[in-house]
This record gives C-alpha cells, structure tokens and sequence, in this order.
C-alpha cells in the first residue's frame, strides 16, 4: 500500500465546506470522485486534516490517500487538475511514509483572517473579506492579540459543545496572532497546535467587538474563566477565513 | 442643470462588457437602472469614458449623469450601492463642471493586465489572471515593453477595423508600460493618452508569443509598420485585464 499527500487550495465560495455530507456539494466529496476514476478505487477513501465550514476558503489544506499503485505523480497531478473545478485545484502530491495521517500527524496549522475596512467594498474581495464598515481601532486590536496567545481552555471561543457533549480537551496552545495591515485592511494571521470548532472566527468576531467599542478589552479574562460559549461575541463571517497551511513533522 | 462624476469599480466576470446592448447584461444598463430608479428620471443617460469588453474588469472606471436635481452625495452613494449588486460598487461621487465628459474631458487611461506563471492556477485569480503554463522569459518581456512606449501608428494592435472602415486615426502615445514582478506572475502596467478597440490585449498577445519563444524580438517594428492586425499576435484573453484609471484635468 502507498500513502499519496495532497496540497489543495480552494475558493470555498459556493461549496458547503470540505467535509462530505448527504446533500450537499463538498470539496472532498468531488476530490474523491475524481480519484476514484482516475485510480479505478471506487471506494477510496480521502482523508483531510480537518474541516472547512461552507464558504472558508483554503490556501494550502492538506489530505491523503492509499492506492496499491506507484502513480505517475506528475501526470496524475495533471489528470486530476484537468477533471476537478476551477475553484479546486491540487497545489503538489507526493509519497509520503505509511504512517502519515492527513489529520493525526498534523502538529499545527495557520489560519488567515481577512478584514476589509474601505467605506465601499471592494468587489474583487467580496468573496474573501469580511467588509466592516464601522470604524475599528486597530491599535485596540494590536492590543488584545497577545491575550490569546499561549496555553488557554478556549471553551468560550468554541462550538463544540453546540455539536454534542463537551467532552473533548478545550485547551490549545496558539503560537502567533499578528495582525497585518494591508492594502484597505487588516489579515490577522493565527497559528497554533490545533482549533477547535469555529475557534478562529469566534476569537474574530470578539476582537472585533473590543475594536469598535462595543466591549472592553478587560473582558477577554472573563470570557476566557467562564468557559461559556456565550460569553464570546458572535462568529465572524465564513468567507474571510482562509485556512492557510498545515504543518507536518 | 447639474453634473455628477461617478468612478466605479467592477468585476466583469459575469457581464456582457461595459456598454448597453439589446440581448446581453451589460454594467452600464444595472447602473443606469438604479440610477434612474433613484432620480425618476427614466430617460437618464450614463456615459462612460469608454467601453470594456465581456470578462474585463475596472478598478476605475470613470462616468457621468446629467440631473437637475441637487442630490445628497453621501447617501445617494449609499443608497446606490445599495441598489447595485456586489461586483459592482460606486466608489466614490462627486459634482463637476457642466462641461464635464467622461469619454471626450479624459487625457489619458491606465490599464494593468495581469498573467499568472505559477505551473498550477491559482483557484483565487482564476477570473484576474490569465494563466500562461508555458515557460516565459521576463526578461524578453522587459525588453520588449519599450518597444511600444512613444507615439505610434497602433493599427495592427487594433481591432478596430474589424467593426468597420477604419476611418479612426490610429496614431496613439503610450507613455508608460511597465512589467511588475507580482507574487506568482506579472503585471503589465499601460498608460497613455488613448487606447484603441482591443489595443491592450492585442500588445499583451504579441509581447507574450515573443517572450514564449514563438515570435522575434526584432519582428515588433515590422507589425508595427505592417499596419495590419493579421500580422500581430492574438488578443490575450479578456479576464487578466483591469482598466485601472481613467485621467482627466
């Protein structure tokens, strides 16, 4: 058996997310079809190192699968281009060891966050930014960055519990949020040892609070000790997430 | 009477070009539309400084109205883009001088034309970029661009006479063209004072069989003095170009 890693990057606009459901269009459900025809495995299974919800988009997400057969990688990475969406593409494919697991041998990933702040949107980014429109003290989201960096149960910035029991370790280790300020915005840049569900969009929607004055800076702690989703501000919006890279040893 | 400037920025993805036509959606037709909507003034004319073609995009593009009526810029803005959907946005507005026209007050145009060289597409610049896969020699490309700066006869870089006689003086001045190294390509950058029908994607066409190895260097002055639109390359296609500036006094 051989172990083949793909390196996919996708605009997650018009897809349900990447994980395959009954009805609806998943990015890894067209994946694996077109695999499966151009390696003849009906049943192949492709495994990703984790979800993206609808609309998230992805830079550089990882996945992999087994095939009996040493495959010409260059033309299959083709054949597989040519058959998948224009929105779809496979960045790289390589053999990889037996052992590697798309999502069990991941030790962090980075996550972009895109924020447009022009008073008109920019129509080239409307399907990549989260448009603001209110004024937002940068300064004030420079300052609340570092709050979330370390060790932290991150309970209150996860949907997790809204899925099922809340059994799972909420504690995560992130290692950087920088926020970057870019033509008409800002990209907030996370990375870390591992998200738990809408992890990053609710830290954003909550920064975002404390930047355009509808909560306090001195309040992030107190979200953080209540381990309660609902003492977090709301999920920013699906379409200014990228999930940018994951990192294998 | 007064006269309001519009610049507007739109993503032609999906439209028939900038200017009205019988059978097809073009840009000017949804904003006039609302335009007229707004100021009841059903027989309202948008002029623009020129036409785009289907697929090509604006980062600024330039029209005007003519109304009686003073109008609230600030929320006739609002209210317009309100109206309008979200690939095209009115950046800003203003009121100018009665003998203001977008096409015949303009002293010169910027168009930025964008070619994507990285082996595998970016799913993100699908609809920016043109994706060029084969190998292309920058250098050429550099070497080439001040070939066309200055005044010159552009007829065979038109296809103007493809409309019908061609009547149109074609002598041109291209003051600047510039190749830009971008992230995972190259942006050509045109100004001048005029551009004719196709004359962008027609330059970018040849200029790109000559840095591909399939044209001379040297056959660039004898197209030129051909003054024949047979003997230049074929138009790059339409979605890597952006007009990205209309200059007026």
């Amino acid at each position: 058996m051989l172990t083949y890693k793909l390196t996919i990057s996708y605009d997650g606009t018009v897809y349900s997310g990447w994980q395959i459901q009954s009805n609806a269009l998943s990015i890894q459900q067209i994946i694996r079809d077109k695999l499966a025809l151009l390696t003849q495995i009906s049943d192949l299974n492709l495994v990703g190192s984790g979800r993206t919800d609808a609309g998230v988009h992805a830079a550089g997400q990882a996945a992999h699968f087994r095939c009996e057969k040493k495959l010409d990688i260059f033309r299959f990475l083709h054949s597989l281009n040519a058959l998948l969406p224009k929105d779809i593409r496979i960045l790289s494919m390589g053999l990889v060891d037996n052992e590697f697991h798309a999502r069990y041998s991941a030790i962090g990933k980075e996550y972009h966050y895109c924020i447009h702040l022009d008073r008109v949107m920019d129509p080239f980014r409307r399907h990549y930014c989260w448009h603001f429109h209110q004024p937002l003290d940068i300064g004030l989201l420079q300052i609340a960055a570092p709050l979330f960096i370390g060790t932290h149960d991150f309970t209150s910035f996860s949907n997790e519990t809204h899925k099922g029991p809340a059994s799972r370790n909420a504690v995560r280790h992130l290692t950087r949020l920088d926020c970057c300020q870019v033509k008409g915005g800002i990209r907030l840049e996370f990375e870390g040892d591992g998200f738990l569900y809408k992890m990053v969009r609710n830290i954003v929607g909550t920064m975002v609070q404390v930047a355009s004055g509808i909560r306090h800076i001195e309040e992030i702690p107190l979200i953080f000790a209540a381990k309660d989703r609902c003492a977090a501000g709301p999920a920013a919006p699906s379409q200014g997430l990228f999930l940018f890279n994951v990192k294998y040893k």
